[in-house]
């Protein structure tokens, strides 16, 4: 999609001005290490397709969106350390080369370090999205320890995942075109509906990483077949084989997923439940009730169509893959 | 001194009050578990006495006072895990009791659930405090970076040490009582006596710290005697000694000062050096040269003598310990 690749180009270059330059070095280099990986930008880009769509001035909203991207790379550092992941974007986790402490260190420094990045705005501006901001992080933070939780719990609800999910990724995606929307001048209740158009969006596509993950084209996903059900993720494809399976499927559900193993009659007995339970079609209608939901939201905002375009686009593009 | 008692009690008034009762505890618990083990919560204080210093409403200055408590209790959370410390105030440390994981994560969210305690300012003074505070967390990941360093490096000058107790303990007493004070309308200019009035007030402390560490009450100070020279910290006391040492002596310290050991000599030989060098009569003077830069910047300020007789009552109450 040209607009994203446009989009891209403008991030790169700002990313690339405001590299850390500041000492002790052991500090700023994993900070500077892990943004220069890259991966799509998407989350800087919305603050800034969102700016673009009121109007906005966007040298306003450049830095206010490398908070957004410095940010979640801070939470990546974190959480590659609760994970105990050895690689990232295909190169070596910060503390995997440095150590758990220095991970730790430059993941504070990232996140304080992103806060300064909405300094330029005035007062109101800087206020309104500072409080966004602050909140996002606050409800990622949450939904990260649910998913520590869920990983122990027994009974997880299908409503427990989905609020998991939508504070681990709707939110932040909400939050940045929430964020480009405020500093472009937008109204109350059009920004809320950006918001709620990108959490819907958000939330559409780690079901679709879900979904993925035990029905994508594993080459093309770049993960492990099914990594999901050898952690014993209880994602919604789980929750639509419990709702649609008889009691004897149920029973074996319930006692892989009581199960740490690599076993991969494990994987096969799972997908046997989820094919017969139609597991498949129904997550498909779910991403498609979402990315609906969004596009509902999309279409209450006060501009022009012409405008609302890259939104639909990028839905598209986001959840095309292999649906 | 009474007058801290006083302060003393509505600072755990207010905590008692903004007990995080969110959700899911098993986040928010152990945010509450440190933050409930107290300490003598002289960084809340200070925010408040800069407030009534400058006749500032007393209530718009709580929350913001809490704001630094909390941060200074995140970053205990992570350096403990960092130190590997069992123990924080005689209880078990956060991830001691529930793994590094909770305690990265606790941590996170303390830092960002401590931004919104300003929240409730108008955006000016939100915009002048939460810049100060999120500055001062930037240089204390520096100086906590600059310690870490400091460990395997071999030419720590005292001027590196002097730097990096001042971003580690230095800034955090200057901007409490900064921001105390511009929360109170003070002008720019005795904010920034006050900044620096706390600055040298916590730089003295730090240095009386590692003054105690070697000559102190080891029962009144509660700490292993002599830890840091078990650590080979390059305090001001060693870099004395350096100054002051014969050639041999230089020798002796640099052969003790790189071996990570528990033998008695260490700290015999050490001491002795300390002792031929005159470097307990030394770091007092620098003591009292930081406790006199801190009453210098304290008579600068544009307030009745009456209003500024808490901070010398504090300086010399913070710097009394046995001197």
């Amino acid at each position: 999609m040209e607009f994203l690749e446009d989009y891209q180009k403008i991030v790169a270059k700002a990313i690339a001005r405001y590299t850390f330059k500041d000492k002790p070095e052991e500090l700023y280099a994993p900070m500077n290490y892990i943004i220069s990986h890259g991966g799509k930008r998407l989350r800087p880009i919305m603050v800034l397709m969102a700016n673009d769509m009121f109007g906005g001035d966007q040298k306003k909203a450049i830095k206010p969106s490398l908070a957004i991207e410095f940010f979640h790379n801070f939470t990546l550092i974190h959480d590659d350390i609760m994970d105990e992941a050895p690689l990232r974007r295909n190169k070596p986790t910060i503390h995997t080369l440095h150590g758990i402490n220095v991970g730790i260190l430059s993941g504070d420094g990232l996140l304080l370090k992103a806060y300064k990045f909405f300094e330029d705005l005035e007062p109101e501006l800087y206020k309104a999205c500072v409080r966004i901001f602050t909140h996002t992080g606050i409800l990622l933070c949450e939904g990260q320890q649910y998913d520590i939780n869920f990983e122990s719990e027994k009974d997880v609800t299908f409503d427990d995942y989905l609020r998991m999910i939508t504070y681990k990724t709707g939110i932040l995606s909400a939050s940045s075109f929430e964020i480009g929307a405020v500093i472009a001048g937008a109204n109350f209740k059009d920004a809320k509906h950006l918001f709620n158009y990108g959490k819907h969006v958000g939330i559409a596509f780690q079901i679709m990483d879900d979904y993925l993950d035990v029905f994508g084209d594993m080459a093309q996903f770049g993960k492990k077949h099914a990594g999901d059900i050898y952690e014993n993720k209880k994602t919604v494809l789980y929750h639509y084989a419990m709702q649609n399976a008889t009691p004897e499927e149920r029973d074996e559900l319930n006692y892989w997923y009581s199960k740490k193993t690599d076993n991969i009659d494990k994987i096969h007995g799972v997908e046997k439940i989820f094919r017969r339970t139609r597991v498949e079609e129904k997550v498909l209608q779910l991403i498609q009730k979402h990315n609906h939901l969004a596009q509902e939201f999309l279409a209450k905002i006060d501009v022009s169509e012409d405008r609302k375009k890259p939104f639909v686009e990028l839905a598209n593009y986001l959840l095309k893959r292999e649906v």
